[in-house]
């Protein structure tokens, strides 16, 4: 198992603008069906992510969703945990557990913006996944 | 890995009762810290099962939170996917993966009410300590 990198489990990115509202970022976790989002700004470059967890909290205050732009409530750099693609999967699983977190954006470097580029996107639902393989003596 | 069971990475359950508002159970959610809580009924018996999805879903909506009783957006019975303490963990992997669910309750036979007592919590986050501890060779 000590060999499996993020390359192998991962999944694709969605991100969304700096500038989208918190009501328009659930309406694409909903579409897209994802956990995590992540945020860019014009650069197209890592400035924020959404958890779920983000987006309810921001649910409980008085304000419209629709007019509260995610930058507001995104956890931004230097605060995010990034991997890139040749990452092991086991160093992700222990960060996913040590930082509370959900999932991480798979990232680049880049020479403008933040810096970072989202290539993917790695969860506890692909850790669980690899434990299926092993369980299923797919990998060794 | 294959004789691993519930019983061994299991979390406590966080249960509210199927009266209460939209608005206090994502409370509930945060300062518990808990991303999936289980609904009883009066005779404190698992009547449904609440995720951050569906707590998210129902902050799009109209209505005001505080008003809202879970009883209306819960996933309710026969839905709920349910474990119990002796299963083994790799089949609750493959059920998470399966289901597309971030968490099960473990439940016990009881002779009233719905006929399940929830007795513990098994989500993705607990699988993904297990990986933690099979790469260490903490279990083999």
């Amino acid at each position: 198992m000590k060999h499996i990198t993020v390359n192998d489990y991962q999944s694709r990115p969605v991100v969304v603008s700096h500038s989208t509202s918190v009501y328009d970022a659930i309406c694409t976790m909903f579409l897209e069906d994802v956990g995590t989002l992540f945020v860019v700004d014009a650069q197209t470059t890592l400035v924020g992510v959404l958890s779920r967890k983000d987006l309810l909290r921001a649910s409980l205050g008085k304000q419209t969703l629709e007019t509260i732009p995610v930058s507001i409530i995104m956890t931004r750099m230097p605060n995010i945990t990034v991997c890139k693609k040749e990452d092991l999967i086991i160093d992700v699983a222990n960060k996913l557990i040590d930082k509370q977190i959900d999932g991480l954006p798979i990232v680049a470097e880049v020479d403008r913006g933040s810096g970072f580029e989202v290539v993917g996107r790695i969860t506890k639902t692909n850790i669980t996944a690899l434990l299926v393989d092993l369980a299923n003596d797919e990998i060794i």
